[in-house]
């Protein structure tokens, strides 16, 4: 077995140490967060549904008119070279591609140069599957972003500041509350399943696009014969839920037992959420096998 | 004379040319627009209203809950030194501060040393008193931004793509509409002036703080005997005043004769903006004088 080398970075292209991968400090991405990004989870070694994913990141590319320098085919072979270089068998490869350099001003030239990034991070699955068996507590946070959450840009301050409030309330993530209603949490998409239907929020511009939510609602679902109701509910119908989720490419299928301190079936990890996770990582085994 | 050297940056404190100058990959601004800055007009190789603009800073940096570095007499300091190594006599001083590097993640570390990036903008004060001359057309975009806009965070997509649109078509710059009612435009604040009153939106979460604002409402408006109403208004509201204006750092005081194709006062420019103008030139001259 080769040695693992996370700490690389793959920058436009290039593989390289941390250490040795620097930003311009005039990169459009550092003075404005004018770039986008992408996470793709690695199983044995392989990126899980890596073309839906850089389809993702393309959309994202296209709503913020940055230049397309890449293709398919290149974000394909660096998420190959990069696993190659670092060794990982499980983690998640991260993906950045900003405006790229321009002197200083709101304005951007229309011919500039993106700036793509690329790095292994790791994650912790073990621990994931621990807190899967016991279910998750989430706090509410206002969700006062920007009308362009279907865009994975990096201006996440605003998830950046929900998400530390969850950790320093020791809870897993933080779901937004947009008009009365629950939007998605900080990193996944927010499911309820009651009376034998499962709610979520309807895809607009208000929530992120999300593999791991379209795998559910195209495939898992019918599969297991679920029906999907896309539209918004709030809080008092999420308690009354028969149980409730996350679900995104970071946390697969993650229990959530209780908001604010209030408890969702009494706090107990019913039946239908294990058998997702059980049937997304079937479906992870079918398309990642070990190598 | 010295020689003339913008191309300067100070990165923590030191100064060095800008293509010797990095940020980490893991920057937090770079990673999420974890950051806030701050831009300082210079006149006569001073810095306008320099401890105002700090404490605007330390208000964005507090906001954020970015580790608080650097004291006001070190940034003080810095501005001088970066205005005497770079030679430049009239520029604006751009400052942003990230929360640093950490491992990739949404929450932070609760310690962190944060990157502290300091360079001179080159301003072509003609060619914004040629505009001043004969005014400009603005045009509206719907305001979407989140709802932290009091805090100057590196999170600035939707004034991107707004200056950029209006960039692109040809106008000086755009205005955001929240619900209707006018805010403030990428850069500036927005005033109108009619029936002898000079109305703006109030300083409240959904527009900048900004230091010629301050300056205009708490010290010119009171030598003029200018009467101020802060109460948000719509555009045809603004397309009937006498006259209409952006104030910042910036633009100082540019009158605006258009909104959206539709002329302010038959496109003329009024007296009161250019007065305005002059007595801010004033201010700047006795606080700023030649060297």
């Amino acid at each position: 077995m080769s040695e693992i080398k996370e700490n690389l970075v793959l920058v436009n292209g290039e593989i390289m140490p941390m250490e040795e991968a620097y930003i311009d400090v005039n990169d459009r991405g550092h003075n404005f967060g004018d770039g986008v990004f992408e996470i793709v989870p690695v199983y044995n070694g392989r990126a899980f549904a890596l073309l839906p994913h850089m389809n993702n990141l393309f959309d994202s590319v296209i709503a913020m008119k940055i230049p397309g320098v890449y293709m398919i085919e290149e974000l394909v072979e660096f998420h190959e070279s990069l696993l190659a270089a670092t060794g990982l068998e499980n983690c998640e490869i991260y993906t950045q591609v900003t405006r790229g350099s321009a002197p200083y001003g709101l304005a951007y030239p229309e011919m500039s140069v993106p700036q793509l990034t690329m790095m292994a991070v790791p994650v912790d699955r073990d621990a994931l599957a621990a807190k899967r068996a016991k279910g998750v507590n989430v706090i509410t946070e206002v969700d006062e972003r920007w009308a362009k959450c279907d865009v994975n840009t990096l201006n996440r301050l605003p998830e950046v500041l929900a998400k530390q409030k969850a950790t320093v309330s020791r809870a897993f993530d933080a779901l937004f509350v947009r008009d009365g209603k629950i939007t998605e949490s900080t990193e996944a998409s927010f499911f309820i399943y009651k009376d034998g239907i499962l709610w979520t929020h309807p895809e607009n511009k208000y929530i992120h696009k999300n593999i791991t939510r379209r795998l559910l609602v195209e495939r898992l679902a019918k599969d297991m014969d679920l029906q999907i109701m896309e539209r918004a509910f709030d809080k008092d119908f999420a308690l009354k839920a028969d149980e409730a989720f996350l679900c995104g490419p970071r946390c697969e299928f993650m229990p959530v037992t209780k908001i604010d301190r209030s408890f969702i079936n009494e706090g107990k990890v019913g039946t239908l959420v294990p058998e997702l996770q059980a049937a997304y990582e079937a479906f992870v085994a079918r398309e990642c096998p070990a190598k």
